[in-house]
Parts: C-alpha cells; sequence; structure tokens
C-alpha cells in the first residue's frame, strides 16, 4: 500500500474490550493486580488481537540494514565495512539475534534497505535497497525526499509481501547499521526538542573523545538542518537512514494491518517515534522491548508513553531486547488464556 | 544429608574459570559488553557448570507451601484456608506457576512442608510435612528448634530425593502460604538489622489499616524474640514459616549439588537469606529471578549481592518471576554456546 493508505488504515486497538480482560484477568486465582506489567500487556494484546484468548503463536522478527554516510565523520567505533559483515553472519546464523530468534521461535528475516555492498540472493534476506547508504548530512539531507518515501514504502512492503503471509501475531523490528544510533539520536533531539548532549550516548563503544565527536555531529546535523519535529519525512530525509525508514514503514504496515510491534533499543524506538509523527495511532500497537543503555532510547519511550518489558543493560540492537521480551508478552498470554479463576478452581477471595 | 554435612558441601562455583568464560564472551560479533548483564549471567552459569557451553535443558521449580500461626493476627488479605485451596491448584494445573512453567518447559513439584491440611497422593505433591503449620510467632516461637531443623533437612530431602535425579541443570524455588510475607519481612529486619516499617510491605494485597497491623506485628514478633541475626536455627524457630526453612535446606541442598538457584520474590529471597546466614558460600549459586514490589526484597538482595533479572512489578510469589528468569538464564547460556566469534564470522572488530 502507499504510504498515506497504509497512515490512514491504522485504527485503535478494540477499547470495547479492554474492560471485558481486565475483568477476566481479575478473577484469576491470584491476588488483585498481583502480575503487575504481564497483567497490563494481556490486556493490550487481548485488545490488538480482538479476542479474550490471545496467542503469540506466531512471531517474526526484522532486522532492517543500511549504511549511514555520517559514518565516514568517525561516530562509530566500529568501521562501515561491519554492517554488510553482520548482514552476512546474520544470514550464517551466528549472530546474537539469531541465537535469540531461535531459542524464542521467532522467525527471522533480514531486509537490506540500504547497506554499502551486494548480496547473493538468500531465502532469509529481503531485497529492499534504496541506495547504497545515505549521505552524509552533516554535509547535505540524508536522503531526498522521493528516497525516504520510497524507503518508508520498502518498509511497508517488507511487511506486506514478506512477512502477512505468515499471519503473524506478533512482529519485532531490530536493525544493524554502523553509524545509526547518530541518526536516532538526531531524530529524537529534534522530534522531542531536546539537545544533542541529552540524546546521544556512546553507541557500539565509543571513549569520551569519540562521544564528544558524535554529540558534535548530532548537534551540526539539527543546526544545518532544522528538521520539523512534525512531517516524519522531513525528519527522515535530513537526519534519518534508510532502515530507519523502512523500520517506521514496517511499524505502520503492521498496526494497519492489526499486528502488535514490538520495539527494540535506541534505533527500532527512533523509527517508532517517527512513525507516530505520520500517525499517532501507531504508537498504540507497540510494546517497548526493553530499555537500552542508550541514553535517547528514553527519552523517546516517554514521549511514546511506552515502558519496556525487560532492562538488562543491553545495547546490542539487532532485535535481541525484543526477542527476548517476546517471551514475557507471550507469557501474559498464557497467563489470560490459562489460567483458573477463583470460582473454577475453587478458591476463596479476598477477606 | 544432615544439615551440618550439606552446608559443609557447598563449594564456591569454579574462579578458574572466570577468565576463559569472560574471553569467549568478549570475542563474540558484538561491541564489547553490549549484552549486558546476559554476559554475566552466562559467565557465572559457565563457572557453576563448570563448562564453556552452559545449558539450561533440564529445570526444575518447587512450590514449598507451608502454614502459618501469625495469619491468625490478620496479616493478610486472604483467609488461612487459601494455602490449601491454592495447592490443590497448583495440581490442578491451573495456577499462574502452571502457566509459566508449562510455557517455559520448567518440570513443577508442590512440597507440602506444613499446610494446615492433608492431601491425597499426587505424583507431582512431595509430602514433606513437619507440623501442620507454625505457631503464631506473636505469642510464642513460631517453631521448636527440633522441628525448625526437621524442616531444613525435609528442604534437603526434597532437593535430593525428589530433584537430583532428574539432574536438574537449574532449580527455582517458589512459595505458598498465607502469612508468609510478615514472617519473610521478619526475618529479613533481623538478619539485615531493620525496622519492621523498612521491611513490611502489603503481601497480598492488604490496605493501610492492614498494613499497619501487619507491620506492628513485624515489629512486636521481632521485640518478643529478639532473634540472633548470625543464627539461622535461632532465626527460622522464632519468626520462621515451615516452607521457608524447607527452601533454605533446599537451596543448601542444590548448591551443595553444584546446580544454580533462582530465587522469586520476597519469601524465597527471604529464605535464601537464611540460606546465606547459615552458609556464606551458598549465595554464589544464586541468582534473583525477578524484583518484587515487596520492598523487605531489596534489603535482601543487597545483603545478598544479587540483582533481579526481571522487573515487572510482580508481587504473586509461587515463583512466577523465577520461571521467567529462567528465559532470560538460557539465552544467556546459548549465546555463550551458539554465537559466532569475530574470526569465525570474518567480521571487523573495533577500529
Amino acid at each position: 500500500m502507499p504510504l498515506e493508505q497504509t497512515i490512514a488504515s491504522v485504527r485503535l486497538p478494540d477499547p470495547g474490550l479492554r474492560e471485558a480482560a481486565r475483568h477476566k484477568m481479575d478473577f484469576k486465582t491470584k491476588p488483585l493486580g498481583s502480575l503487575g506489567r504481564l497483567e497490563d500487556a494481556a490486556v493490550r494484546l487481548c485488545q490488538m488481537q480482538n479476542s479474550l484468548e490471545p496467542a503469540l503463536a506466531r512471531r517474526s522478527l526484522v532486522v532492517f540494514a543500511g549504511d549511514h554516510g555520517v559514518a565516514a565523520a568517525g561516530v562509530s567505533a566500529f568501521p562501515a565495512e561491519v554492517t554488510p559483515q553482520m548482514v552476512h553472519n546474520f544470514l550464517a546464523g551466528g549472530a546474537a539475534i539469531n541465537v535469540l530468534c531461535r531459542q524464542q521461535g521467532i522467525s527471522l528475516r533480514v531486509a537490506d534497505l540500504g547497506v554499502n555492498a551486494d548480496f547473493a540472493p538468500h531465502p532469509q534476506l529481503i531485497d529492499a535497497k534504496v541506495r547504497r547508504g545515505t549521505r552524509n548530512f552533516l554535509v547535505e539531507p540524508a536522503l531526498t525526499r522521493e528516497e525516504t518515501r520510497q524507503a518508508l514504502e520498502m518498509g511497508i512492503m517488507v511487511f506486506e509481501r514478506h512477512i502477512a503471509a505468515g499471519h503473524p501475531d506478533i512482529v519485532a523490528m531490530g536493525e544493524m547499521g554502523i553509524g545509526n544510533s547518530s541518526s536516532a539520536a538526531a531524530l529524537i533531539a529534534a522530534v522531542c526538542g531536546r539537545t544533542a548532549a541529552e540524546v546521544t550516548g556512546r553507541g557500539t563503544g565509543l571513549d569520551d573523545a569519540g562521544l564528544a565527536r558524535k554529540q558534535a555531529a548530532v548537534a551540526r546535523a539539527l543546526d544545518l538542518h532544522r528538521p520539523d519535529p512534525a512531517n516524519g519525512l522531513d525528519l527522515l530525509s535530513k537526519v534519518g537512514g534508510l532502515e530507519i525508514a523502512g523500520m517506521a514503514g514496517f511499524a505502520l504496515a503492521a498496526a494497519a494491518a492489526g499486528v502488535p510491534v514490538v520495539l527494540d533499543g535506541l534505533i527500532s524506538t527512533a523509527a517508532g517515534l517517527v512513525a507516530a509523527v505520520l500517525c499517532p495511532a501507531v504508537s498504540h500497537w507497540f510494546f517497548s522491548g526493553h530499555r537500552s543503555v542508550e541514553i535517547g532510547q528514553a527519552i523517546a519511550l516517554e514521549r511514546l508513553g511506552l515502558v519496556p518489558l525487560i532492562d538488562l543493560d543491553l545495547r546490542l540492537g539487532e532485535g535481541t531486547g525484543a526477542a527476548l521480551a517476546i517471551n514475557i508478552l507471550d507469557a501474559a498470554c498464557r497467563i489470560m488464556v490459562e489460567m483458573a479463576s477463583f470460582e473454577s478452581a475453587g478458591v476463596s477471595g479476598k477477606s
């Protein structure tokens, strides 16, 4: 679907089911509210799946990959060649996200939105390349408006053509792209009205000098381009990334299809934030998988109204925190479906 | 094994493996340290399992059940009859812990250390009853010294006779016992030198008046008995519980057998704390499954030097947080075993 049609198709999860789901949860054999945020997640999943018997049998995760012109400015601890190398690692099954997807029974695909390399066809690789990396946004806009739209619609295509056919109960988004935490930081600063220092972290492991360089780069990009915080296309074209735009489109398409979306760390959360700029209703379909070490993520999450499910000091990306969180969400569903009620179990209520 | 022999058998996990495990983790295809606390957990599990290929294939969780004389003082939101009712619920498969153990592939047993009811034999029920509930510690010691030792050794027996034969890679402890959060609070206050107000929470859902009553009860018990913070038997006999003593014995037996132990919420953490009073080395075999809403747990965890793996505002007990945490620990093991190294994957290192 074209971008505008996808945005127009995003509805709110069924508010009518909220009370029934809450009621069903409240009569389970446990003190009221004692399963904490598992209960809230279960109620939200009931609403999203329009069912009091939610299930997460079919899970799908896509790693969106793209290169960044700004990587030339020394804003990452790793060289740009690591982006295609890691794509090969994903396809060979050796990365952290491969391990966690196997563990959690999650189907994994890699979408190339803009890696600066060519890949041989592979059953897990989705060719959605718009161009070989963004331009360096310290010098010029990262993408043209047309490229930005293409990347968003490639993300929509990834969901519609490659993921929707598997009838996923939930999807998650991860990413790979050397330099993309600078882009994510700039997007979050622009949308949330924060300074570069407030949103910029060490990424994959910058030292103090590297962090200062990265903060200066993010500040310079914001100053040079002054992206419009209310305009998703403007934000993405000026300081965005191809894989970030792809994730934003993917999230919109999933939400339009009524499928919950699990965000991962800083970069996928920035993509979710831009998707919510394009379409505020989309955030009602989001779960935050984990709290990243990266400081900008908390600012984006606050704006999105999300609290992460997991907090293990992760800062890897790839979708690793989202993959782990799917297990928590699965637990929430099973609690809603399988647990006995006070009445059915013959257990006395609160005295 | 008798208590003293069990205590004497607890060794520290292999310190010699620490460096090799850390080295193996550091050369995985990810930025150094980017998997945060998953990495630390993986290294600890290598040491505990004395292997650089740790695995959590066989998981076992025991719910320890017992009644509390202090329940008569109105310190719980639920009536005491709920303890045996919930045991029936566990055996029927309808409780939250049943759902989560099924989800996580964990073998579940229920050990009756002191429920005030008789149960028909059941394949999942372990009869380890010492007496039908503790005495009311507002009036007299909860248990005699002899009963306390029996309960500890019943816990050891539960591990050795019923769990060890399955060669568990990891075990977890949960509990059920109306009134047991008062006992746990008193134990934590006594061991950590805190006031009743600092360790006493709302348990299963007390209102303000109930909380004040419970705080006063914990304060009265501490004042009446003045348990010796350095004497595990004295602590448990004066303000403990049968299922808490059982868990302490179980944890000691698991550690003595070299099996990692996952603590759950307030009550199992209090049991772990008392086990560590009896045998300081035991805490090296512990993981904290989750951060409870109950305020006393944080104080006990600090003393034990543990940081919880999950924080979802749970306050149910039964082992629910521990069951979810096993999935995280399993992820840590698989990362250590399955992930590629920079060299094997042909990925460039930090520039």
